[in-house]
């Protein structure tokens, strides 16, 4: 990944930190606090870590803003990681592409590509679709007819846009990603299954990113979308006429059946499983490998197993639940002291 | 996708329906209750939208027969989401692709292709392979050597047909589908691990539809089958020598260990655990999210649940589950009140 | 597949059995117990087919030592399996293909590319990447720049490498792998989320097997390693970060959230979840469908469900919670009886 050195000051003047320190010092690459050599920055946030920060051999670090570390050199701000991610997107600028349009690619004449646009080899972009500048389409991406990608996009190898999808500017699609295949749907008749309509489309606004292998259904008859700001983790499957809202964050396995609503910044954990017609509202945590049941409304808050419980109901059952076989003791003894009672009562009678 | 106009009464010709209103209504589109306007085609089964049917904006709904619906321009059938789709395949026909093979695909010279097939760019053939008439092999789709393909196929970007796999009439690959590669099979020594034959192939018959990133292994020593009019969704994980039977629906991201078999008919949900050895009895359903142990047999009726049981058997025992913090609270009550008996009979005898 | 017949005596030699019957018999093919046909051979282990065993039509079979097998013409090893696997390699040897690098590729000139290596229809292999000695690299595969592939591997169609990942020898990826791909790392401000960088890389030690549409994700920071000799099915998760050891068998539709280390011999079930920094120490064996919360430490030994237990554990605890129904009416029976006691001692002391 290419580099380009800065010094401590320029670093903290780009996060709005407080340098204490050698401010000239010439910093070319990030590095966690293990690895970290000279000419590295580093961060650190928590407590348990000052230690290692203080033997780190980072050039720089980044440290909590009123916190009692005083290092040779480093910058303080309110949010270490952040500041870290800010000062990386600097020092390791993603790879630019110089524009070109490869040879073999095929490119329809109605296509309309801006100028600073990089197309790889063996790429495909179909009839009437559009690229913005600065957008990457990387080799064996194929795009089909009337695709809009908008500005500054990333399309990763083997890509597939199907006809009529819309992709925003500075989107990220992974290698593999599909977008806009047809959506499960079908009716069933004494013939066997037919086709429902799978004739809508997907929208996948700006600042989007999805990860590899990921698929997105085409919307039925209307749309599929994923909102602004939003990231996909690799092999979500998202099913048609699926309404994304913004900054919501789905990790890897994650499925999520046709119809579904997810509200803006949300958090879906791994491999959950949504049923259709749900909405998830705004702000709710959904816990990995949890299962939601069709048509339900998912309310703020966190929310845990299969089917999905608020997780501190979750966790106070289970608590109950692991009490079963001492409670299976205790009845057991209680019947032989009912019993025993019973005996002497019966006794008295005689 | 392409569209062309039709009059009612050509529409409820086809669907077998009775009109009521202008029978000469040209209809263009399919739309959804709430999105048609003038020229759309929709149509209602619960009554729960008989409300939302009379203010739609469709130029004609299909209702179902003897409802108390009568609209404008309406066309009463049996079964009116199964007429709907009927209705969409002839309006919205899927897309034709002029017979053409592109001059950048790499087709075997030993290959035999139908005249009236559409190959796109970066396609391969390889040696002594068939593709059937009306087939459409789309961009990327790379097919190895003795591969046969069916007539009238759609295989969509950047799929992969690995040697000697077979492939039916009217099947729909979707992008990033790969059919026959080995299957996960190793037998362990004190070398590490050594690959078990996966020398077998792959069957998928007629009228079968794989959804995108799908995967189906070759069998290890024989066949890897998915029977005709089978529907599979996204990211379908099919292992080696497993034998899915007709009009089997399977929905996504659900993953079948090797030699399993779905006998025919079978419902089966999302993200579904098959162990190996299973057989799956002709009509059973199988909710999303089960696991099924190795070796079983599962017999026709609704399964849920990790390992799978009835469903009706899941709730009950679910139910009682959810009392288990209440029986606590009673179970504690009567050691109290039997403490309390057997105090006053101990009482009694002093 | 490719056939070259042996005789009984060479595949004796070969897996250090005893013949019994005719040395000189010309073998083919392996095959399955019931399909086995002349020239083919198979094997037995378990004594519950060594009826089948007799019956079958194979001209050789593998037994166990010491079994009271006496066919007409038999191969006696310890292991049968394992020899039929090592015979099955001799007789069925991987496709192999001439050394070619087909026109279409594109070849960067800085590439290092070995004589003895075949490269498809399609393929890319950017600046400075390295491909040894024997290697097939088959249609529509891209690497990226910087990347080194070993010698004696098979690089499947449509597989993606990126920018500066490492392949070792006699490694095995099939269609639609994703190898060094971002990993999933952001950092939420008031703005939304940032990436956090993603600028490490990726090793594949010598003898891995990845299955079809399996991603590997690139380290934040450092390194992504799968160590020798392991084998992941299909549609594997690997995060970032994540330490993956030697001989490990991970099965189908498994995700691993970053920096997760499993040791050494392990062996993984289909869709199993692991949360982030983990530790699965070597031998662990954990059943499909498991869930491991983040940071947990796994000992040695079976683990099973969600979250993960000792597999007996389990057993233990479902099999005491199958009884709750039964316990609910023990409960009840008793309340009963301590209330009629109750009433009896009231009554005496009327």
């Amino acid at each position: 990944m290419s580099q380009s050195a800065k010094s401590v000051s320029e670093l903290a003047a780009l996060v709005g930190g407080r340098v204490a320190g050698k401010a000239e010092t010439q910093i070319q690459r990030v590095a966690s606090l293990d690895t970290a050599a000279k000419g590295d920055i580093s961060y650190v946030e928590d407590e348990k870590f000052f230690e290692a920060a203080t033997n780190s051999r980072a050039s720089c670090l980044i440290v909590p803003e009123n916190s009692s570390l005083s290092l040779r050199c480093q910058i303080a701000v309110k949010n270490p990681k952040l500041a870290f991610a800010l000062i990386a997107e600097v020092l390791h600028p993603p790879k630019q592409r110089e524009p070109e349009i490869h040879q073999s690619a095929v490119i329809a004449e109605t296509a309309d590509i801006a100028l600073e646009v990089f197309i790889g080899a063996f790429v495909c972009v179909g009839e009437n679709s559009t690229v913005g500048s600065g957008t990457q389409i990387r080799a064996g991406a194929k795009l089909g007819d009337n695709v809009t990608v908008g500005a500054d996009c990333v399309i990763h190898p083997n890509v597939f846009l199907e006809d009529g999808v819309t992709i925003g500017d500075r989107v990220i699609l992974h290698a593999g990603v599909v977008i806009g295949a047809d959506g499960f749907g079908y009716v069933r008749s004494d013939m066997g299954y037919h086709k429902f309509p799978q004739i809508g489309t997907v929208v996948i606004e700006d600042d989007v990113e999805l990860g590899a292998n990921t698929t997105v259904d085409r919307g039925a008859l209307g749309l599929t979308r994923i909102g602004r700001g939003t990231k996909l983790d690799n092999m979500v499957h998202v099913g048609h006429n699926c309404d994304i809202g913004e900054r919501v964050v789905i990790a890897a396995q994650t499925g999520i059946s046709g119809s579904v609503t997810i509200e803006d910044d949300c958090v879906i954990g791994g491999q959950v499983g949504f049923g259709d017609h749900i909405r998830v509202q705004s702000g709710a945590v959904i816990g990995s490998k949890a299962g939601v049941l069709p048509g339900k409304i998912v309310r703020p808050g966190v929310w845990w197993g299969i089917p999905i419980q608020p997780l501190d109901e979750y966790k106070r059952l289970n608590a109950h639940l692991s009490r079963v076989p001492a409670m299976r003791d205790e009845l057991k003894e209680l019947k032989d002291r009912v019993k025993e009672l019973e005996q002497q009562l019966l006794k008295r009678d005689r």
